[in-house]
């Protein structure tokens, strides 16, 4: 039994995690905390809970949190660069749904984050956790730095097309929508129904925080320093994350051998679909399901179209830190993940 | 292993009994049915089902359903009481989520479905689903009629009451509000987004199909010929149910008391939540799952409100067809049935 | 030309006001009011009146509003009553779309609205701006409170059987839908689209502030002190408000009747709009419109249910103070208030 | 008074050319028509038309449309073609909505409507009406071919930059989201609120009818045969297009020049609104107004992303139309279109 700790459990996030730890059988979730909240039962906050949890939030204190297995930091950036170090030092692996360590640079985290990297070591070990990326570096890990919900999707839709140098780099385009939980639980008027629901917008069209984190990724993974044009939207909807992704192909190709590399990459890959050459993937064949699925489409020669979808809560978040965890603890990487996505 | 069968497998109901049989750790589908997209792999419909089900529409077959276990209906009224006598026959059990076997008297049938009814003899020996009331009853069944979703609700959350005599039985009056979902997935134009979202509208205030099913039910088990008024509502959501219930007492009683009341009634139910007296239940704290959630009010000595919420496909369909399934099969009533709602 | 201010302008009742006064043929808005944004234009505030509005907010300044005929107050609770005064003093008229003229009876305020009444004597001559009730005090009123949005719905659906004393006093029922604009444009986590969409859930069961104000005006109009179960829901939409209201009638009476009586009652009114018997009005029908659509329905005999539909941010706000102004300036009744519903 | 006829006046486009006709000053809708619903008041298919309209439906007859000055199509392609020739002998002008006249090549018309074009003559005359860049041409026109939607939210977006050469052809990606009412007012089940709220999804990303409306005009603006990559989306709302249009610079261009570009190309147009440098129109300030708001962004030097919003069924349809008409009968261009869009 894996003991478990969630620090900063108020959020989104902390839910979706609790969701799927709860029932998960080789975990205990021990441990939950919120100063805010501190003493309060956590299925009064969150009452789908109601009958699957009996725990209180506590404020975050050391003495419960180092005798655990696995902390997931839940918590807003510049929280888990100040807990991880003293974990890790008593043996607690920790996993951050956070922005801390995702970007190795601390000059480019400093610029999109507007503080200095406080834990330049732990962030030197961090491993990015996308497991059809990093799997085995994942498997060693101490400390996860688990993928923005965007990353995510944009990441595993053109990384094996970028992996074989047949796009062109300069002509990367992410468009890419997403459902209103994505900026978390907080009180933001913008974020209100009567703001957001029958209404679609784009924000951060200049420059967005995850556009660093792709790109140092892609880059690596293509092994050439890439730029790409990220423009993220605000969806009237719940969950989900719809990528469109453009690109151009160096020399041309067929639709069969372009769906071929795809089929093939992520051939056993218990969480990335690839559908049929044409397919439309909907958000909400992914809704409450730790699933990547991707179609292909080349609507003129050399001009692909790539379609990623996610839930932003579960593979975009609380359940790729879950298939994190089955990793590191040498788990079957699917436990407790095979939930059947909720449609309609 | 339980072998089953599913007959018209390409709705809402259809697609939610799959969601809960195909990781049902005691159950094999080995067949659903569709005349319309016979041959059809079932996930190509329902791209949620990807990575879970290999199967292929079939057309309804005896041959095959004869093998079977049970089967379940997920038709539209008129078809089960057709083929379930012969399947009975057979020694197949049947549960039907339409409504042919849910009203004992024919002639009320008749009157609100618009045809005579054809298989009498199977409606004589049919059980009414709901568990909470007719546990006994469902673990003897061969035949189980799967409550309507608004009765489900109401009876839930009246019958505790009722079943005391301490409501005026002339004064009820059930406000019921429900998600799109409810009316079946089939392409009319009232049902379409533009038409429903953003929107409320009460529909069949003069009469609809689920009150003689109430009234039926709660005159059972009040011991009482009573009548109730009952306003559906279309709200602009897809899953849920919403009946706000208003009884008046026949005499003064305490807060703490109408809470002991259905505190008492509900120990130990898996699925009925009976939240602290006062509270408001959203819909959205049981999407997905198969729990009714039960909060009771006095405003005013004497008039109670109780709210009463469902996801109108898992306890008001798929998932209460299921626990049937397990307390008609001898296995645990809550088995592969422990979702936690999906929230947000 | 009327010269009118507007304080509060920052909330769904401020843009409200301004969508259907900047148009208005006799109206010139030339003041209008936020601390907070003092400075700011207005459609940088609300980017849909670009092209519409060039004012910027100002601070409330009493030398600016001195000067105008009427002042808007679109404020919480609590503001109005500490300027209204001496705005009257100085001959301006107030129109007071809060709630601090709307009962008056300063016990019952204080009550519901945690403070004292600090203009009791402003509270005297206020006028209870209703207009198909309350025409010629309107006409001559220097301060005129107007409805709650919820009262709007349920007096106007209510008030026919009750001024002809029809229906038994002591069973009514109002069960209320409304959209979620009509909480506000607040930060709170509740409203946040993930939290209120696809949900559907009661609040304030126990009571609602606007239950005093709904008995005390239908008490007055039916010539019986009455009490009545109010219960509102929030609905997963933006606008609307849906009023379900349940009566028992006296004595027998025949559809025609009921239904005689009502279009009897609002022939000639502008804006409400008696549907034929056995109607379902929704809330979409007024959508952006300053109307009332009423249905009348008698599912048994003498159990009455009358469905009420308003826009609550027009006919329940903004639109009914537009008309409560024409009326007090002597225009007629509609001038810029013939806005046909957005559908879809 | 302009006497004004409608055929097809059962759809989306339908009902709102009558919330803008109906109120215009200058006009009187005499017939309205339907085979289907002919004989049926038109406000009881439209209830939000209840005080506004006395219509009943009609058919298509000859002899009442012949009298009229102007009579606008809402109908599916096919029906326009058919019917155009004989009301432009008798004098009466045209508007199509449909999208019988877009498309001057009549083999790309046949290609990708599947038919062959029936009124070839009439085509070669029909101007094609958006006011913005053919408004002399639509002052003479005898027969208007009203755009489509998206192509109205990416020729505006597009066009200035185009126009002057600027930009690389080669690199031109528009990717589009539409609310459903896009889709018009057809049962399918793909657009039932179930399937298509709380979800995003692409469709036809190999190929859709706008895609070779907006490269034509496109194509004419620029002086150069032009390709793009078209990519509309289905959104989870009922009205608005959000179009994300990519370009790349051939030359360094400051951010200031690209703003003045745009400004003076859209200065003095009264629907055509170019925000601030740096902006994020959201669908919702347009809602039901007659606008296109456009904002312009240079995240990286030479890529440029261009947002531009319109109400589909307003600047994208009826309000459009209306426009149209009022050049054509030498009215103001604004007249009866100077609503300010519904905020929330």
């Amino acid at each position: 039994m894996i003991h478990v700790g969630i620090v900063g459990g108020t959020g989104y996030t902390g839910v979706e995690l609790l969701r799927l730890l709860l029932p998960h059988p080789e975990v205990e979730v021990t441990v939950i905390t919120s100063r805010a909240e501190a003493g309060q039962r956590v299925d009064e906050h969150f009452p789908n809970l109601r009958g699957h949890c009996d725990l209180c939030y506590t404020t975050p204190d050391p003495a419960l949190l180092d005798q655990l297995d696995v902390v997931f930091f839940a918590t807003p950036h510049g929280v888990a660069m100040d807990r991880a170090p003293e974990l890790l030092a008593k043996g607690v692996r920790v996993i951050d749904l956070g922005a801390d360590f995702r970007l190795s640079d601390t000059e480019v985290f400093a610029q999109w984050y507007g503080m200095a990297h406080r834990a330049p070591a732990a962030l030197a070990e961090a491993c990015y956790g996308l497991p059809e990326y990093y799997r085995a570096q994942v498997s060693e890990a101490r400390l996860v730095a688990n993928p923005g919900c965007y990353p995510t999707a944009v990441i595993l839709g053109f990384a094996p097309l970028l992996a074989t140098g047949l796009l062109n780099e300069e002509l990367l385009i992410a468009d890419c929508k997403s459902g209103v939980s994505g900026a978390g639980r907080s009180a933001k008027v913008g974020l209100l129904l009567p703001e957001a629901a029958d209404s679609v917008s784009a924000y951060g069209v200049s420059g967005h925080r995850h556009r660093p984190e792709i790109e140092a990724v892609l880059s690596a993974i293509s092994g050439t320093e890439l730029e790409m044009q990220f423009t993220p939207h605000l969806m009237p909807m719940i969950r989900g994350i719809h990528a469109t992704l453009y690109g151009r192909l160096r020399r041309p190709m067929r639709d069969t051998a372009l769906q071929e590399l795809y089929a093939r990459r992520y051939a056993g890959e218990p969480f990335v679909d690839v559908m049929p050459f044409g397919s439309h993937p909907a958000t909400r064949s992914v809704r409450g399901a730790n699933v990547c699925r991707i179609a292909l489409h080349q609507p003129r020669p050399g001009q692909v179209v790539i379609l990623s979808v996610i839930d932003n809560l579960v593979k975009g978040a609380a359940g790729q830190a879950v298939q994190n965890m089955n990793r590191m603890f040498s788990l079957p990487e699917d436990l407790g993940l095979a939930h059947v996505a909720l449609l309609p």
